[in-house]
């Protein structure tokens, strides 16, 4: 089974790479389909959950329940219970044996056992900021700063999720196999080479 | 123009995917010929000028001329000055115009203007100290102790010269275009995938 894992700051292109990266080469691609299992699960908003994991004042928001037969108001939901269930969803990824790319989500120390190929995507700060601008739904109206303020705090909620689920407080170079600057970069540029990385890799791993 | 510039730590391959690299793309390839120049500008023995850019007790070895015409015992090379000579040889190689891989010794600072593509390569320090072992000449015979404490050393000593050549004290991931981890690889497996992510860097720059 051959797992590639994506961990990325926030606006560097982690998710379209790792989308790509799956495409060509026939991967499983998890993501969104993780928060969606356990928002199901518990009988969540997904929208919610995925705030929840990754989120700044999650603690002073109100629970949005999906069904609203299950409503009940006033309820919060344990960041670190989230991040429980969603080891749980990983794992099972793990089990299914299908080969696949798992963006975020802490997956490359979850699976371990499984020898992923391991990526970190980062970016120069204007770069996020651009991709950020550029990605925007029409209608939304934040300002360069507000935008850099807004990636600094995904981040460092991302770095916390990170040190409960691998309890270190570091991030190391060597946790990671490839780290790629996609500042002077297209994706679609990179993807075929790091396909070819990839593959590799576990032609590598399986001698 | 395409440049290629590796920095690394020690032990970890750098040179040899260089050279390698070079190799599959037929472009120049710059190490051990920089020093090999100031070396014979100065009239001084390369190993030495190796070990004065690089080394730790450099201060107190006695300069080792290459020709015994010019020897002048006593006679101490400075460090800085050294740097200085480099990066005249390495501008000059810039000026050249060749398409060419440099190793080291600060390239992608100093040939900033080209817009080379910048990998930083590293690994385990398991894997650094096995692959140093690995290439031991004939007779050497080091612990695993004093590899790992030789390692640091150069470390640090390449970390103090790219202090000096960039004014800048601390190493930026951005400062990179790709990081790899060579731990669990062969450099060989290696080298067609990063020759292909350095064509696709080119191809981006120049359209």
């Amino acid at each position: 089974m051959s797992i590639i894992t994506i961990s990325r700051e926030f606006g560097s292109g982690g998710r379209e790479l790792g989308r790509k990266l799956a495409e060509r080469l026939g991967f499983e691609y998890y993501d969104k389909e993780i928060v969606n299992t356990i928002a199901k699960s518990k009988g969540l908003d997904a929208a919610y959950v995925e705030q929840a994991l990754e989120d700044r004042e999650w603690i002073s928001m109100p629970v949005t329940f999906s069904s609203s037969l299950t409503a009940d108001l006033g309820v919060r939901v344990d960041r670190v219970e989230l991040l429980r269930d969603q080891r749980f969803v990983i794992e099972g990824i793990g089990k299914s044996g299908k080969d696949c790319v798992i963006v975020g989500r802490n997956a490359d120390i979850i699976l371990k056992e499984y020898h992923p190929f391991k990526i970190f995507v980062y970016a120069d700060m204007e770069h996020k900021i651009q991709r950020c601008l550029d990605r925007a739904p029409e209608g939304e109206d934040f300002s360069r700063n507000e935008i850099e303020q807004g990636i600094k705090r995904v981040d460092k909620a991302r770095a916390r999720s990170r040190k409960i689920v691998s309890g270190r407080n570091k991030l190391e170079r060597t946790d990671y196999d490839l780290i790629v600057n996609t500042s002077d970069w297209n994706i679609d540029d990179l993807v075929p080479a790091i396909a070819e990385m990839a593959k590799s890799w576990f032609k590598n791993k399986s001698e």
